[in-house]
């Protein structure tokens, strides 16, 4: 906290970009604020509006396979005869009836779009380990023969909706994170350097 | 029905090679006779039989995500501190609970091995398709960073098994199946001819 403090009292501009998919941004924020963390909404950048963007851009429908806490990030989205699947850490939701549903649509088009808000392998609760949306993305990779487009970090174009959002180059940029594939490589191909810190995840 | 009866009569050996994981052999068997087919016990050559010979050989003791109706067939083998994960296709026991508790298994392990009862995609029944086993399996080798051991078709062993059980060398069977790959490729990476039928599942 205090280094955020002397980030932003330094001048420098800073934005969050976080792979957080079961929750809103809004609600994201609130819990960092309830944390003491000085952070409003525009200066988070997530996978779920990072989705919203390419669906607009692309003209999909897509059929939601995300957490019920997530459901309101695409609430202005045409969901309506989906032509497309978005998949994001589902939770409880990852049932074996809505497994199948996803996994029936993909099958059933003509061209199989499966977009992924994250793909990671797995990450841990206080309750244990739980298999994160990467796993499940690759059974439906599997299935359908088809390849993911993933929206959240390490894609490029995550960190690059960030960099617009800062109005800066890559190369004024840094990006600091505990993952070394997710947030550290993912910036680097992106053009920008990257630090990584030995906290969180970090073993 | 006829050609079997046919091939029977010819003096010919005849053995089953199926990838059925929902039901045992005894209950397997039982419905192709209710169908009027003259079909024993040892002419089946199926997956869980297979993997239990595994497990015995290499002293595994399995966590087992599996079909309900599939358990008898691992009654005999001791299940106690498991050691490794057999998948089979579970159906409705692929719930979220059931899938992060084989992965925490799994990832716990010093050597993580998962053996898998198939490697279908998908498959279908009277209300519509449905995920296979390997989906899951692609899910669980993601999450762990590990190759699962298929037991079922198209592996070689599986073939080989069959083939003891008739006491007849590759080069002097044929594999008839409708799967190009697990029916047709295992066999003949096995050394054996095989031959595809144009109906079941072909297209």
């Amino acid at each position: 906290m205090p280094s955020l403090c002397r980030i932003k009292a330094s001048g420098l501009k800073l934005q969050l970009c976080t792979n957080e998919t079961q929750a809103t941004r809004e609600d994201f924020v609130r819990k960092l604020r309830g944390l003491g963390f000085d952070i409003s909404v525009s200066e988070v950048t997530a996978p779920a509006p990072a989705a919203c963007h390419l669906l607009r851009e692309r003209g999909l429908r897509p059929h939601l396979l995300v957490h019920h806490d997530l459901v309101p990030e695409f609430a202005e989205i045409d969901k309506t005869n989906p032509n497309c699947v978005v998949l994001g850490d589902a939770a409880e939701n990852f049932t074996y009836a809505n497994l199948n549903e996803a996994f029936r649509l993909l099958i059933g088009m003509e061209k199989p779009v499966l977009i992924s808000l994250g793909k990671g392998r797995y990450y841990k609760e206080t309750d244990g380990l739980k298999l994160d949306v990467g796993a499940y993305m690759k059974a439906l990779e599997y299935a359908c023969d088809v390849q993911a487009e993933v929206v959240g970090k390490p894609a490029k174009s995550f960190f690059e909706s960030a960099l617009a959002e800062l109005g800066v180059p890559p190369e004024q940029a840094i990006m600091i994170g505990d993952d070394i594939v997710s947030d550290v490589g993912g910036a680097q191909k992106c053009g920008m350097r990257a630090l990584q810190v030995r906290t969180g995840k970090y073993r």
